[in-house]
């Protein structure tokens, strides 16, 4: 198998209809074998609004009710997943659009109700990913693209980070083939930045000692925090490359790779 | 290949929760390769009032509006798929859960705006099935559950009558593979009744000759008519076997068989 790659959009691409084009259509100068994974953006809080849902949080983390499962499930699986599928195949690109309940792909337990209820949330563990499965889908010529939406395995539905399951995926789908794997996170910056307003502060390379010292001193910080903790963690568990770039310079090495 | 099976279920099972999950569980009681094809059922209708989308017919026909669209897509390609994915996995049935944009399987063609407008409907054509797309994923082993959202392949969602999908895959797949194939229509009865109210004057077998002997006496009307002609013409396409049957009979011959 060619290297496989693994990309990671989220709200910043897909509530945006003419970035989500451009990034779908250089897609297929990205060659090789490659899955996508994408989280929600805006459309299921919006739907939630709409249906008088209440969107509760604790320490900012949003719940997941019986109610906003099932409007996640509908949203991502079900308008999100098959909006990007179509225009994907429109575009030449054999899509075929998944969650992780589809067979089987990604099993996870739900998160402990205690010292917070989170509800319906699932968490990945070791062994979650079914790479056998995702591995015959690719060898049969399909481009998976995956919702972060996962199952217990006993029939639940679960609620799952996007930016995990893709650091899952990369993980284990380089430990059981491999092969290389190339983990991408589509960012709305050029990458890391020095300067958020400078494009050209972008950091090329970063290592996670370079990493410690830049939030040491304040020049990373907030939301990007939890994402390269995240992006770290994928290269501490043995993924060859960890890039995060900007949806328009997919198939370039224009971004922050991270070693 | 085994002897495939087609399953279509529509509202009256899933409405049905207790219902349903008995399907579900009997579907391992059916052996060889199948596929599940689901209509909507009223949540569809539901969710639309809940977000005040007007429903608009025109004879009887709801008209898919954009927005009805995305409704459609979310409750059938989203809420009830994965649902019932879910479920069947839970079951011991590796169900992978996919509208017809996904791998390219159901290539539709928009219904012509004269002289009605039924917006965002979907026909099938001579090779709308992608039959290869099918065999690979029942080859790998996957049972693929269909909700009946299909495609331009330009891009576009369509809404698609879900009894038409199931018996344009049996047609198809039948042709391509050279393998018997069996057509079951779920059933809120036994199958076709002489008398509504009475299980014993199930007809066990019905030839076209027969049915429409029946239709010109009124013992078959109104909502049945679509259907029977519908799965009349599986027949005359050269599907092996179609038969009306009650979710709790599947996997045995008791039902209507037709030929």
């Amino acid at each position: 198998m060619l290297k496989l790659s693994i990309i990671k959009i989220g709200g910043n691409v897909i509530n945006n209809p003419s970035e989500l084009d451009g990034f779908l259509k250089s897609l297929s100068s990205l060659k090789g074998p490659k899955i996508i994974v994408h989280g929600g953006g805006v459309l299921a809080t919006e739907l939630a609004n709409q249906l008088n849902i209440e969107t509760k949080f604790i320490g900012g983390r949003r719940i997941t009710s019986e109610e906003m499962l099932r409007v996640a499930v509908m949203v991502y699986a079900g308008w999100i997943n098959k909006t990007i599928v179509a225009k994907l195949q429109s575009f030449g690109i054999n899509a075929i659009g998944l969650c992780g309940a589809d067979g089987g792909i990604i099993r996870c337990t739900k998160r402990s109700s205690t010292p917070n209820d989170y509800g319906f949330v699932g968490d990945l563990i070791e062994g979650s990913i079914n790479t056998d499965s995702l591995k015959s889908l690719i060898d049969s010529g399909f481009v998976p693209v995956l919702s972060a939406i996962t199952h217990d395995g006993y029939g639940q539905l679960l609620n799952t980070n996007a930016d995990t399951i893709a650091r899952g995926i990369a993980t284990e789908m380089e430990a059981s083939t491999g092969t290389k794997t190339r983990l991408i996170y589509v960012f709305d910056k050029l990458g890391v930045l020095r300067d958020i307003s400078d494009d050209k502060s972008l950091i090329k390379r970063m290592s996670q000692a370079e990493y410690e010292e830049l939030k040491a001193k304040g020049i990373i910080f907030e939301g990007m925090i939890p994402k390269l903790d995240n992006a770290f963690s994928a290269i501490e568990s043995g993924v060859s490359e960890v890039i995060l770039q900007h949806s328009s310079k997919i198939g370039t090495d224009i971004g922050t790779i991270l070693y």
